[in-house]
């Protein structure tokens, strides 16, 4: 296993790029997403050999645990969850490095356990005061942890070390809270070194919509709305809210799913060239599209939402939102949200980005389709042409990470008739690399403070502004369209479509 | 099996296309020609219920044969290579209509035998009068024949039936002999029914880049010199001569190949929108691109040409042209052949085309690539893009029929890294419809009188035009450079594209 290489130049990015010493504190250890996400992503990134042999993974909780108790659970979920295969020389290496630190976050004792323990590590292991501290617990305690950190000294980088705060969404339900948001971790951190995870931007799709984009010369020449006809941006979930019912009650599709993932998805898709692919640069070309999105007059006509009713899902029965346990009967909470938005830009002027998410859908799909107009003319007989439809793009997200490119081609037969065929690029099987998890990427960025792919406040702030009356108008309308569990959404959705002379994709 | 459809739309080209009453005089029954697609061709048409009931094939020859031993050598050739299933009720119909004619070409006997065979098939099977010959015999005798054929009236329309005359490739060997050749045609048929095959225009993926090119919104934006480097059309044989010493030598690459096929795909890929897909149309345009075509000055620098020498073909040794059977030892012939030329209009100004053909190459394969300029910038670090080429669009024609975009893509992994990947179509994949054989398609056409795919002799002049300065050049030369069988030809073809910094495509 390589842990360093001295020779190699710092700007080639082919290279594995290795963390220097460091190590992760970790708030919020017994969550789904610590043992799901972090904890496996920590050793994967150690089994590839990307961290330094003296790092270090501190749990902070209120469990009255030894390290080795927490030792455990976090060998026990990298056992369940890790992408790479197990390796006991690999964890017994991590090993070494785990502690735990047993507190409440208002419990001062606590936080100056944990700084003589970060002290410690810096000697013993060598982790040179580098630390980044992960908050994977809810946003109303950000405030408490992060003036915690600072009042111990925890915050502060000495002899050019860093400390660095990871969160993750949501980054507040409306602009208001989002602000204060920021400026709770702005009053302890540069914003430099406030690292938020949307892990979408850690996938790789999401990343190749940027290499795709810039790196050839097909696809950038009909990137506009001199061929573009729409865009259409879906995240769609079989699955209900399972057991995130005190989180989805009263927060919904729209602010879980699009002020996040797709708005950042739309950025990326619609930006112009960067300068270069730095973080600096990259938010400036997302900031710019995101200040040049409006919102259609009539937001009664171009949005929709609504919410899961009894159904199927998978061949069985499944519940309505309001039977789901922990919900409100009376809850207006949407589930299903879809949204036209326009960017008012030469390059993207009088073609609408449709942007929707639901729960208890048709199927698991993430996919970003660029649909292309009709050709101008077509020298053909009206019949042969009868089955074509628009060409399209559709680089998919999830499942089957890929691109699929639908166009026209002439039907096998001594007759000419054009029908719809596609063209599939899966990504797995053209490269022998496999994709490492987007929390694998997101982490190591963090460790070697690497920003481009964490959305900067600004980005969220702007997200709100164009989410915030949408909202507003939805939470005068009262209850959401009630849909099949099963279905494509509700009837609204659809509509919205139609009177756009369009019909939403079925992935 | 429907035989006829009163109602059909004739504007509508996706209805099957049957043929009206007619029939086929064919010469040359004995040709590898005639027994391997010509007479299978005729079977399969009849299996797909796309002749008339009463469809007759008269075969005049030499040889000493009853209706009945014609009849057997048709059905051994279609057991042996018809593309559809034989049905016995089929081939029945199929064999009651078979006559055969004894006679020489000078034979005045013979052909007033011929007329007299044609009339009673008029009479006992309601032929109607139409009759197609389909001259698969040496050029040298096409003169005699349809001299004869008008000397004994065969060649005479009456009462609004029609007669046709079908020839084969090669149309001359120069631009002389190719305009004598019309004009024997010229002087017994109306040039609106003379058809000239070039079987690649049956292909269904030939056919398929108009389909593509001009049905969807994707690819024509790009089409044009803004966009594209440069274009390689490749036609490549792993076999030799084989028995075709004769014909071939004297002959040689590029009259075999460049002058009809190459010439043909490359009209298709650089024509311009046609009006409609009507012969008269496409012949427009293909007479655009071919007269809007120039030379490079230096024929020495812009060319090349080979011969195989020994070398390796599917794992065995095998002989050099000059040692195969028939071939003179001083033969200055080529096997291989590449031209660049330039199509001097508005799209294509600057953008080269490389064409080339070989025997004893390392692969069969037919292709079209559009080889696209590289982005205009790329906002990654060098080392980033290092291992990616320019983008591509390639129309493969044979075989596996379909196309392949190349372009790039992100490797998976925690740095940027952009490499070639490749996105497939497969033709035979993605339809139930199985592809005919070209021969199904043109003899189709002519018996419906559609001749779209025939090209004009005023074409055949044309690339005669382009090839001459170059067969003329090349004769001051001498002998070819030898290459090794099962390599991709001589070192100058190599050189020739080297010298505008760009290599072939190893397809």
């Amino acid at each position: 296993m390589t842990y360093s290489n001295p020779l190699r130049d710092p700007e080639d990015r082919r290279l594995p790029r290795i963390a220097g010493p460091c190590g992760l504190v970790l708030f919020g250890v017994t969550g789904d997403l610590s043992r799901k996400k972090v904890m496996p992503a920590i050793y994967d990134l150690a089994n590839r050999g990307l961290l330094p042999p003296g790092f270090s993974l501190v749990g902070f909780a209120r469990r009255e645990w030894a390290d080795q108790d927490f030792a455990q659970i976090v060998h026990d979920s990298v056992k369940a969850h890790a992408r790479t295969e197990f390796r006991e020389e690999v964890w017994q290496q991590l090993a070494e490095g785990i502690r735990f630190v047993q507190g409440d976050f208002d419990d001062d004792a606590a936080f100056d356990r944990l700084r003589r323990t970060i002290e410690e590590l810096d000697e013993e292991r060598g982790t040179g005061g580098n630390h980044a501290f992960y908050l994977a617990i809810p946003p109303g305690f950000f405030g408490a942890v992060v003036d915690q950190l600072k009042e111990h000294g925890l915050a502060e980088e000495r002899d050019g070390s860093w400390r660095r705060v990871v969160v993750e969404k949501p980054f507040g339900h409306d602009l208001e809270s989002a602000r204060e948001l920021n400026s709770i971790l702005d009053r302890v951190f540069p914003s430099g070194s406030v690292f938020r995870i949307d892990h979408y931007l850690g996938k790789e799709t999401v990343q190749n919509i940027l290499a795709m984009r810039f790196a050839n010369e097909l696809f950038e020449p009909i990137w506009n709305a001199n061929y573009v006809d729409h865009v259409q941006i879906t995240m769609a979930e079989d699955i209900g809210i399972g057991g995130r019912a005190g989180y989805y009650d009263g927060i919904g599709a729209a602010r879980d799913v699009i002020q996040n993932h797709l708005l950042q998805l739309m950025s990326l898709v619609a930006m112009e060239e960067p300068v270069s692919f730095d973080a600096e640069s990259l938010r400036f070309e997302k900031q710019k599209v995101l200040s040049s999105v409006v919102l259609p007059h009539r937001l009664d006509l171009t949005t929709a939402r609504g919410q899961y009713a009894p159904g199927w899902a998978g061949g069985e029965k499944v519940n309505g939102f309001l039977e789901e346990e922990g919900i409100k009967k009376a809850s207006t909470t949407e589930t299903y949200a879809a949204v036209t938005l326009h960017v008012d830009t030469r390059r993207w002027a009088g073609v609408p980005f449709y942007l929707r998410t639901g729960k208890r859908l048709g199927r698991r799909v993430t996919e970003v389709a660029i649909v292309f107009k009709r050709a101008p003319h077509l020298p053909f007989t009206e019949t042969a042409t009868e089955e074509l439809t628009q060409n399209a793009l559709v680089i998919r997200v999830q499942p089957d990470e890929g691109m699929t490119i639908r166009f026209g081609s002439k039907v096998p037969g001594t007759a000419m008739e054009i029908r719809d065929v596609n063209m599939d690029f899966v990504y797995g099987g053209s490269f022998v690399e496999s994709s490492p998890e987007a929390y694998e990427r997101l982490i190591l960025d963090v460790l070697l403070g690497d920003p481009p792919l964490f959305p900067r406040h600004e980005e969220v702030e702007l997200s709100w502004k164009i989410l915030d009356p949408i909202l507003e108008h939805w939470a005068r309308k009262g209850k959401p369209e009630p849909y099949p569990s099963g279905t494509w959404g509700p009837e609204s959705a659809d509509k919205m479509l139609a009177r756009d002379g369009r019909v939403w994709r079925r992935p």
